[in-house]
Parts: C-alpha cells; sequence; structure tokens
C-alpha cells in the first residue's frame, strides 16, 4: 500500500519547535512535505499574498521528507503546494503545532487555523493542533500521545467536506479529550495606547481575552480550563441557516 | 432621539468610490465615522496588525462625518475604533462597497468581511457590501436603493449576536434580493508560474473560480448568476455542529 502524503504548515515560521516536532510525529504516517513561513505569521486569518510573488525555497531533504520556506502566509502555503509543489493530492494536510491558544474566536484570526480550513475547502482531510503556551519552551510531551491518536481518528474515519479539526493542547496535567463547541468570547482592552519617540500617538494591539460564557461545561475553553485536549470540527461555510430562515421572511416579496 | 451612529471600513482603501459612496449613504441614516486603510489590503480576511503600532490619522472632519485613516486591516480598523476613537459603542457596522465579488468561499479570505465579522463578535449589526466587478468605475446607480433597502431592514429588525450579513450586487439588470446560503466552490489554477529578471523561480496567486454545485438555486452564485442582490447570514460561530455530535461517538471514551 502506497504510503500517504502529509503536507504541513504553521503561523509560527518554519524553523518554531512545534513545526519540528509535529514534522516527526507525521513521519510515523507516513511521507511529509512542510512549506512553512519563512518568519512569524501569526494573527494572518486566511489572508493571502496578492501584491508580491511567492517565493518557495527547498531547505531540507531526505527520503520522505522535504522542508520548504516560503514569504508566504500559511494559507499561501497550503495553496502553493497542493497547486505548484506537491505534484500529487495529499491525503492529509496538518498545520501548527501552533505556540499559542487558537480556541474560542481566536480560530477566526489564526493563521494556523486558516491553513487548515484550506483543506475543508478542497476536501482533504485538516488538522490545525495549537498548544495553549506562547513560549517556544512549551513541553509538548504529554500532548504527544493525543496528537498521534487524533491524527489516527482523521487517518482511518477521514473527515467531511467542508470541515476541518481545530486542536488545542494544554501543556501539561491532561486528563483525556473532548470533542466541544467554539466558546463565545470577546477581547476587551485590545490597544496599547503611546507616544512614539517623534511625539506621535500610536495604538499597538493586545487584549484580554473574557470568556462570555463560564457556566457551559461543552466549550473548547472550559475543556482546556478544565485540562482536556479540545477537538472543535470547523466549518467554512459559515452560512448562518437558522437566521437564513428568519431573514428570508422579511425579503419573501422581494424575489 | 438620538441619531444612530454608524462605523465604516473597507479593503480597498479609504480612497475607493465604493467606500465614499458607502458613506455617502449612511449619511441618510446617522452620523458616520469612517476608519479606513491607507491602501488596498484585498484578501486579508480576518488578519490583524501585531507587529508593527497602528497609525490613526484624521483626514477630514465635518458635522455628522469623520474620515480617519489608518495603516491597519479592515479588522484593525473595527478593533480600533471601537476601541479608541468613538468613544461609543457603534449602532451599525459596514464594510465596503468592495470592488469585486465577496460571494461563496471569497468569504473566507475577504477583509471587507473580516470587518464585519468584528461586529457580530461583539453583537453590533453590520453588513459587508460588494460589487461584482472589480472596476474602480463600477457603476453603482441600480444597486443604491438595495443597499438603502437592507441597511434600513437591518437598522428596523437588528441581527441576532455573532451573525453579519454578506451583500453581494450585480452591476446592472438587477432584478431584486436573494436571501441565500454561500455556495460550495473552488479556486483552481491558482498561481501563475514564471522566472524573474535575475533567473529565480516565482509563484503568483491567480486563479479561476469553479462553482462545484451550478444546479443548486439557492446559493448566492445562483442569485449573482440571475441578476440579484444576494444576502449571506454570516456567522462568526464556525463549529460544525452536526459532526460534533459524530465525533463525539469516536471518543465517547476519552472523557
Amino acid at each position: 500500500m502506497k504510503k500517504p502524503l502529509i503536507l504541513i504548515t504553521n503561523d509560527d515560521g518554519y524553523t518554531a519547535p512545534g513545526i519540528t516536532l509535529l514534522a516527526e510525529i507525521a513521519q510515523e504516517f507516513g511521507d511529509v512535505v512542510v512549506i512553512a513561513p519563512d518568519g512569524p505569521q501569526s494573527g494572518q486569518s486566511s489572508a493571502l499574498t496578492v501584491t508580491v510573488p511567492l517565493r518557495v525555497i527547498l531547505k531540507d531533504s531526505r527520503p520522505g521528507y522535504k522542508l520548504y520556506k516560503t514569504n508566504g502566509k500559511p494559507a499561501d502555503c497550503i495553496k502553493v503546494g497542493l497547486n505548484k509543489i506537491l505534484g500529487q493530492k495529499p491525503d492529509l494536510i496538518l498545520s501548527g503545532i501552533n505556540h499559542g491558544s487558537n480556541a474560542s474566536l481566536n480560530v477566526i484570526y489564526s493563521g494556523t487555523m486558516g491553513a487548515a480550513l484550506e483543506g475543508a475547502i478542497v476536501g482533504i482531510p485538516a488538522i490545525g493542533f495549537s498548544i495553549t503556551t506562547h513560549s517556544w519552551e512549551a513541553d509538548f510531551t504529554e500532548g504527544i500521545p493525543y496528537i498521534k491518536k487524533i491524527i489516527e481518528e482523521v487517518v482511518e474515519n477521514s473527515l467531511p467536506e467542508g470541515v476541518c479539526l481545530n486542536v488545542n493542547l494544554p501543556e501539561n496535567d491532561i486528563s483525556g479529550i473532548k470533542v466541544c463547541r467554539q466558546s463565545r468570547g470577546i477581547w476587551h482592552k485590545e490597544f496599547i495606547e503611546n507616544i512614539d519617540p517623534r511625539g506621535q500617538e500610536y495604538f499597538w494591539l493586545t487584549g484580554k481575552y473574557l470568556n462570555t460564557e463560564p457556566e457551559s461545561t461543552d466549550t473548547d475553553i472550559w475543556a482546556l480550563d478544565n485540562g482536556y485536549v479540545s477537538i472543535v470540527p470547523t466549518r467554512c461555510d459559515l452560512t448562518d441557516y437558522a437566521y437564513l430562515e428568519e431573514l428570508n421572511k422579511n425579503y419573501e416579496n422581494e424575489g
């Protein structure tokens, strides 16, 4: 049987410990091609590089493993891999392991998940992995068996078209896995305001996350706060079907 | 009664004809503050500016109208407006009018819709408007009454928390309004491949859109192809609830 082909990217850049470990784990499941940004691309969502060309540079190659860096964002990496580099459709797309949580509404801003959504769009099973600490010294030891288990489950059962997985891992004291929904929440106090050395005002993005439904036990934030690895099935169809029906009534004489 | 406060941004930049017209229309509904990128930010999705500070520069001010430009992306514009510039919660967020369609899966990559989703996240009614032509000479004449009608409907009925509207307009021969779902589709032939003057290979994003469900009549692509203004209620909760149930079974002994 032919070995599966696995395409990997991230948003912390190709030298991050998280992607290095993910590529090692993935090699137990198949041949691996890493195409990752040449530097940090956090908060890039599904952004695409449109005004400059992409360069794709081979950094490492050995049997069953290739590593490319690009000047692109995470979604660009998947697109250029699928269209130009791989030469065949991969069996699985992995993104991460991101240094920092992509739970709750962070999924909206996450380059890690922007890359995973590319898989959902074209019908290739895709998983985005993140660990809740931003530190590059993050200890992934406890998480490794869970990452392997989740990859195994996807290899075995695949994923529906249009759906990828958003997986977040606590660093320590992991109690198990919870399949959950994206928690509602908001960011507040989102900017530092200051004066630069030339006397000009500036604003710099920061922010505190507020869980607006701390009592709910079916959310990814609850799972992580209680020591579980969270898995949120995440879709690329953003239609709100419930409100579609209601809104239709307001326009029913317009057709 | 106090006049509504309306915050407006776009992804084509503050000088684009589309945002200029949208700000004019909005002034019929309330006081308007435009905070928009200082240049094109197409394909920026919900990307945020994290590595450099934001500058917000007042370009125009008269009773009931203020215009600021920033070095940020569309989502940054809304965030800095809500957190730092407005000083009060706006009643409505508008984004656009984008020069180019944001129907189907373009919603994923759209900076216009990234800005509208900011409204959905914080519970402020938000509408992203786009016209199907990329031309800066787009003729909005036929679309204006539809834009006003949709703004009126949202002012009257508001929107559920977590939901914004993705509105796309044909340029001519408009037949009416259809409330629809996001069409499934893919982009293919996504890159031009070439050699630069220094002999180095590059890839440049382009692509052809393929409607993968041309027979469906309830999609935004069908509506636009048949002369209708399309409205897709668009949510910031990306959870796939149907697959959540199924996936739960595969992990039910893990908790």
